[in-house]
């Protein structure tokens, strides 16, 4: 059995999954940022193909899912349960993207952490030996998310400095269980232990790798009552202080136990909020964090603003630039933090605050 | 560990949780209707003292939410994780309901299959010992509702035949582990385990139920291509077939084995191709079906048309109807289903068709 802290939100994984694969397809502008060359696929003209933002947003899931089995050299079908959500109202990117590889799903929606929820979930399932392959997948898309939240992008409205920039992007990731019984529910796992390269398919099989998700520190609402839809970095930043301090406190760590703490999109306006409220209890992580929505871009020349964000942004930072990094134990222990505003465009039409989540997924090199 | 069943969606739980409490709370015209008498609270305006539907909505989820909890006599800060969604766009009427309670948060969306999506996945974190009490909670609002996918209510637009009338109503589950560490994970277990009735709080605890969720079956997308949002009963149909035989072959059950099968809301018109495709791969389930959307209207003197819907239909009808008879044991075994229509008002307006998803929970009397 998994370890419980009680009286926590956390869980500390005994049999800890393996993150063993994971994709990137991004659009044209996240291909020209700093990141640009290390995404598995981008597109010239953000549409890949189809006739819609949504449809496009739903092929790039579609596309990240099937990149990140490849990698592994995994069926689709092999993958017990999919855990996929986006930004657009009633999920419709994940419905029309994932409709296609037929695997169980769960729907899942927690604005920019979705990234962090579908993680959770997804090594919650392998831990449990609930299967052997979970797969996990997010995605936003500029065009679609400012029809949904904005305006549409014919008008040509103006954005405040606070405003982010929503990632064109989707990433995926399969997790393996490392559960004995489950590691033994299939056939092939002893005969590709032991096989060598260039013998078929099966040998070719990517049973582990260097990367574990030791433990998930779940997220609570976080409310201090800011409404500006505008400024999501400001919404945001307390609920990223409360899940890091909730992770420090759980597992009684400090800032000194990870390598990187790295939040999904708070921005330059959220990091300096994060930073002061951090302070305030106590910690310091100037020198440890990270925020993918401020590594995806470059704002001076990309006119980004506040910074990326979107559950694109979270993801294919973790793909692309994080991942790697664990993989080959540059980094040895990373917090992982992406964070979501939990509002609707009826929610701020009628006046709500934009509440904030974020979800902690520990990551180890092993 | 639990019983994976190799190449199927479906999982047995070795220590199946408890489901231990459950509350209803549904508007007027719910209360008008048969199950009218059952339901734990309604409300005469449907707005529950809120200025909005959406805030009425959220209100409703609150309440089931604190209901279940105080049927049980377990507080808000003893429950691990919170499995919970609704129908409107970005989850608003969740986050914004279940806000005050402060429990970790998993945002879910599987349109009227939120409820088995919530159950399913408050069953498996139960079942794997990440935590001794889950809560699962879903709403529908049938004003907001109608402004969400259909038309203003002001506006009085006419619906066809096969359309569907969206309950106003939300139900909630406290689920409890039944895994031996979880269960000595509080201190207080071995002592009101042995206290008897008017010992205080601590001992008037519920400790377990006669009803326990023995495994689930995940859904996959299903897409006949039908493109009819006002007939969402023929777009969801081929869903709660795919997982109700699905279900049979991977537990090697018939319909002999169930006392009941209960879907969401197919109503009239899905019933019947229901029976129709499930004939159609060897089985005859029309003496064990149930359906929720055609339970809890009086069609004939409700004007429902084809029944009701909401992924709080099929949540109120099991609190307030179902899970009596199981806890009682009139009804050993039975297969909840509950069906979503995955679409949104932009999937639609472009084309798209409509697919479902239907999620399965073995409930059983023990």
């Amino acid at each position: 059995m998994d370890q419980m802290i009680k009286g926590s939100q956390s869980l500390i994984f005994m049999n800890a999954p393996y993150l063993i694969s994971a994709a990137s397809v991004t659009g044209s502008k996240e291909a020209e940022g700093p990141l640009g060359k290390l995404f598995d696929m981008t597109n010239e003209d953000d549409l890949f193909g189809a006739q819609t933002w949504e449809e496009a947003e739903s092929t790039m899931q579609k596309e990240a899912c099937v990149l990140a089995l490849g990698k592994a050299h995994v069926e689709a079908e092999e993958v017990r349960y999919l855990f996929g959500g986006d930004l657009l109202r009633q999920g419709i990117a994940t419905s029309m993207g994932v409709e296609a590889l037929q695997i169980p799903l769960f729907g899942l929606y927690g604005a920019c952490s979705t990234s962090g929820e579908a993680l959770a979930l997804a090594a919650m399932s392998a831990a449990a030996g609930y299967g052997e392959y979970m797969l996990a997948v997010t995605s936003s898309h500029f065009g679609s998310a400012e029809k949904e939240f904005r305006f549409p992008l014919g008008y040509a409205s103006q954005r405040p400095l606070s405003a982010h920039w929503t990632v064109t992007g989707s990433g995926a990731f399969l997790v393996r269980s490392a559960v004995p019984e489950a590691r033994n529910s299939r056939e092939n796992i002893d005969r590709s232990a032991h096989g060598g390269a260039g013998e078929g398919k099966e040998q070719a099989r990517q049973e582990k790798s260097h990367v574990r998700i030791a433990g998930v520190t779940v997220g609570k609402i976080v409310d201090y009552g800011l409404k500006d839809s505008q400024n999501m970095g400001a919404c945001m930043a307390p609920a990223a202080m409360d899940t890091i301090v909730q992770n420090f406190k759980d597992m009684g760590r400090t800032e000194q136990d990870y390598d990187r703490i790295i939040t999904g999109d708070l921005g330059y306006v959220g990091q300096s909020i994060l930073f002061d409220l951090v302070r305030g209890k106590g910690y310091d992580i100037r020198e440890k964090h990270l925020d993918c929505g401020m590594t995806i871009f470059d704002q001076q020349t990309q006119d980004t603003h506040a910074g990326g964000s979107g559950c694109g942004c979270a993801a294919v930072t973790l793909a692309s630039f994080v991942l790697p990094k664990i993989e080959k134990g540059e980094w040895k222990r990373v917090l992982f933090v992406p964070t979501g505003a939990l509002m609707s465009t009826v929610s701020y039409n009628e006046g709500a605050s934009v509440p904030g989540i974020a979800h902690g997924i520990v990551l180890e090199h092993c």
